[in-house]
């Protein structure tokens, strides 16, 4: 299959001799420099059993990963065929999982081979990046992937997946993470974070509080998410003031429990203050199931606001993405269920619906509000004036389909001269593929480097400053924004 | 006067001299490839009679090109001094086309050298490029055109328009063009194309069904469009279920005359299925002249979802063109007619709005939608995330304003790593200008290659990778988009 | 302190080796013009007394300039420790200005300190750079600004600005600045304008008129503002007709004392013509308190309306500068007034809300509007097609937030294509801080130049229009826009 497949030493920097050399020589800086993963969606389990393992390579890879399988989706090719579980039914290789009621392909090496067959979709995309870092640096897989290659491919992953040095635990060594944050819904009882300490590895794994099914009373199941919060508080929870209490006790145990930050998803930063009778008016109707979706908006913006002042109150971090159409595929959700590749991002606004909660809470500097975004026009004209005026806010990392070089350089484009670096958050992976952490940390560091390495060709800043911005990016920013120095777990 | 003019032969690539290599290497590969132009609005009638000519330089370059006159109109330059005809009268020089009523100057060589006077205006714009490679490549023009050398080089193109091989059909084959599509009204007969059919001709050149003028109940003279699509259907269109059944045979007809596609304009992307009644009440409303700004808003919605329903019944592409408001400038518009440099974007929508056709039809890949859009916010947004989970849809080629290097770098730079470039459409030249064809597609195919280029230089994609995706671009995916593999014309 | 703090002489050009020759080139061919700088926000009372001063460096550098403190106030440095004056009180210095009330800190060594100490945070924006810029250039500080260097470099500043070289009739000199434009109240009477001109001194500093107090009825404090005006016009404006005669006639008072434009600024850029009877009932209405937002919206656009007509009959240039919700942060404006760095962008639409003027007065000539703009979106979808067709339209350069090396790349790769550079006004400085006018326009003509160098590199354009469109941009075109070579000031 021709020459050795591997990974260019210098890619992603600008073409440009000069300004290449110095984004090598600021990336060599940073790019031994432990991995700080503050908010993402790796399952907490993986490191609660010491024997766990990822499982076959298709459901390393492709089963459970929507950037992978929302691809070849676009091009006509079913879910099924890719192996995604239907929803509602168990997986017929009996492990559990939900999946297949025997329509759903259970051979791993059919999905891979229909994977590798359509590998060429993934040409320039941060997908195929990812995927191509993972296989060359993780699996030292050295042919090309394509529709030839792939089951002598598949053969040598399945043979990397059963040592014990591809375990998730040994993994998280092998990438020299610091700590790693997951996301956990404010119901749950973080079995796998107190396993994990108990089990005396030194890892560092902390649960992120995200009370979103509870808090947007348009979930689907929402009354199902509230009892399994009233089940965790240990009392029913009949009125607005008793859910206050629940998701104040909540966010205690999770603190305790090694958490720095919660998580919010909205579709809009809409926020407004409700008088307590008014927020207790809606909860009841939606206790009674009569809840409009007037409701639920205005609810949410309350909620956000009454999360801001637990954050002023208990010290985490307060996260809000914002954006996303979820579910956009009725039929697709229908079948297959939430996270498969149908949430279509909508424009946003932040400058008119945060005004509510900046008003009350943006000039406390104990409130660290960091702001994700689908919608790239709002970077230079709404989120870098805020963050660079209000002191409660920073930005997040460029988010999802974001998570990108060009995403990237975007990002540092339109946000940083009005906000400067030090009003960011650093790098988020937000990623559920825990093999591909390293690919994704080094695409950012890359881009950071490449992109500081154009301001030092350019005059705008020397090689001194441009070195600290780097390792800021790289690290430094991440760690103060979400207070990773400030409580020990 | 001086050096002579010519093309820089590495123009629109990169000045680094490692990407301009890959790039120009990639360009050469697709330079020679036959022009697929799939959408566009030639006169049919150019190549119905074997001697068809294009009239003087200033009919061919200024009076009917509204990129040209708009630029030179925005400077305080009149329409009349440029020649462009007053709607309603005829043209002085006695042609039948309408214009003048003696106040549009007659006189090509006046209008001619007030073009070339302000020919400067043009700098850096992409009508500037175009019209630069017209004269060079096309007409072997050999000075710059200025105020001093226009009526030298008005000599030179008249002599050049008077010879046999600057015919419309001896250019269609100098230009190397595969197939041109042209844009028609759904009731035109298609006299023009039956005649190309009948004269034996070999060049490919195939309608387009647009019914846009019986579809959008407030277009200007809706009602006699109306009548005119009665005519072609052979009945009186006195319902709703007649419209329904003309639309669906004149798309026969159409398909039957080598059609492979229909295309729709629209302010906005605004879709949802009426029922029948509602349907009924509102177009009977429209034939007494009585139907709202809103009934049209709601049954342009309505019949995109219909004509959703018939492509998927007989196979014709979709095109959807959204967001320009047209005849922005109602004085101008009173006196000159519709195509003046006056359609000025809107900011557009897609998540919502095709939400309830996608629902419907988006999974069906029977289904080929090709969206075009004015509003770049929405690239990365909104077309890329649909286009890369929704089997149905593909995103057409930078449009109109954006059909520009800096447009296709964008457009590029936005779309292509949530998309991949196998869920776009290629190119179109969308052009009324015949002579403009070759500049724009070798703008495109430079600009491809420069962008592949660019990947390949950062270690994103290698060198044979970067040959197929440049060879898509140029060439695979319009046909495949539009479906002119399959359907022998 | 290490080797000498310097500035890059080829700061801002792109690495690569040929753009960058052709782009230094272009820039030595027009960085010695005069400085135009046609709107702006420098008092005039500086150069009305010869012996003017700029005070302590805090007072020149850090106190006044909303730019520097938003940036500290971000990171939680108080407005208070950066010695910003509180609203309604006087400045502790006793020199007069507002300020202190003993909770702003007075002493300017302190303030430096902290400014010196934060330095950091201002890595690669445009106020890090004008600061730089200022210091090297004009103060010809030697030692980079750190906490270390801070109060060495306090010694420096203060020693030169006891110079008389470095009042501020000299630096307009030094700065070779040959017109300058205040920013004034309608109710002005011009006092600082006159004395200028009485003292004999020849620099070129001329008024522009801003009615936005008077004109807008929800500005707070307006009807102080009407009693302003209808002292200047020196009768009670009891009636809308009134409000309009002051308004023409402090238009002619203006004109008269050298003004060559008026400046408007709204939140949207709404306009539509209001009956006399309906402006006589929202204006008698605001005379009693009783205006609603809504009123206040629709006068604002009525008023737009009046005041193009007014440009048309009195060839006064019309600017606009929409799309900044102003003191979004209630709390900081309670105490410190307006200007503090919490004017934050929203959202900003044109075609729609221009049409109305445009349709009136769109396609005279005659007119001059200026379209300043913080939202980017509409550069490419909006301003550019507007001004690439009507007559009247200018589009402003980059402003605010976009007043930078990347908003200038972006402000030309989105709207030159389109509008062509002849469509657009120059470079507007927009400062209060006179000491950063040369720095700001250097960094103008930087981008332009290295704009420029990139489309001839590119085969876009040749040399000699290169060197026309660079001097058209430093120079020229802001000349034109302002009429400022046709009325004698």
């Amino acid at each position: 299959m021709g020459e050795r497949w591997s990974l260019d030493p210098d890619r992603y920097f600008d073409p440009d001799a000069t300004q290449r050399r110095v984004a090598r020589e600021l990336y060599e800086g940073v790019a031994g420099l432990p991995i700080v993963s503050p908010h993402g969606h790796v399952a907490p389990q993986l490191f609660a059993d010491p024997n766990a393992s990822f499982g076959s390579p298709a459901e390393l890879f492709i089963i459970p990963d929507h950037y992978v399988f929302r691809m070849l989706y676009s091009q006509g090719i079913s879910l099924d065929d890719l192996g995604v579980p239907r929803a509602g039914s168990s997986h017929p290789d009996g492990s559990g999982r939900s999946g297949g009621s025997g329509r759903s392909e259970p051979d791993g090496r059919r999905i891979w081979q229909t994977f590798a067959d359509n590998f060429y979709l993934f040409r320039g995309t941060p997908s195929g990046a990812w995927l191509q870092h993972e296989l060359i640096e993780v699996f030292c897989i050295e042919d090309k992937l394509s529709g030839d290659s792939a089951q002598v491919i598949y053969d040598q992953i399945e043979a990397r997946l059963a040592q014990p040095a591809f375990r998730p635990r040994q993994l998280f060594k092998a990438f020299n993470i610091e700590v790693l944050c997951t996301t956990d819904a404010a119901s749950d009882a973080l079995d796998h974070h107190q396993a994990i300490r108990d089990s005396g590895w030194t890892g560092r794994v902390l649960p992120t509080f995200r009370p979103d099914a509870v808090v947007n009373l348009d979930t689907v199941g929402w009354r199902g998410h509230l009892d399994a919060l009233a089940k965790a508080a240990g009392y029913e929870i009949t009125s607005y003031a008793r859910l206050i209490q629940a998701l104040e006790e909540r966010r205690v145990y999770f603190k305790r429990m090694g958490a720095h930050a919660t998580d919010h998803a909205a579709q809009t930063a809409y926020t407004s203050e409700l008088s307590s009778p008014e927020a207790e008016a809606i909860f009841s109707r939606a206790l009674r199931a009569e809840a409009t979706a007037d409701d639920a908006r205005l609810f949410t913006g309350h909620m956000l606001m009454e999360m801001a002042r637990m954050s002023i109150e208990d010290g985490l971090v307060m996260q809000l993405h914002v954006g996303s159409f979820r579910n956009h595929n009725t039929e697709l959700f229908a079948v297959y269920g939430a996270d498969k590749g149908a949430d279509i991002p909508v424009a946003a606004e932040f400058t008119r619906n945060l005004h509510p909660l900046l008003n009350k809470y943006g000039n406390d500097s104990r409130l660290s509000l960091i702001l994700f975004n689908l919608d790239e026009d709002t970077y230079a004209r709404e989120l870098a004036p805020l963050a660079g005026h209000y002191p409660a806010i920073k930005i997040g990392p460029p988010w999802w389909f974001h998570d990108s070089m060009n995403g990237m350089r975007r990002y540092f484009d339109r946000i940083m001269e009005t906000a400067g670096i030090y009003n960011t958050a650093g790098f988020n992976d937000d990623t559920r593929a825990f093999a591909s952490i390293p690919a994704r940390h080094d695409v950012w560091r890359r881009a950071s480097a490449n992109w500081v390495a154009g301001l030092v060709v350019r005059g705008v800043v020397d090689r001194q400053d441009g070195r600290e911005m780097v390792n800021a990016l790289a690290y430094g920013l991440a760690k103060r924004a979400y207070k990773l120095n400030e409580i020990a777990s």
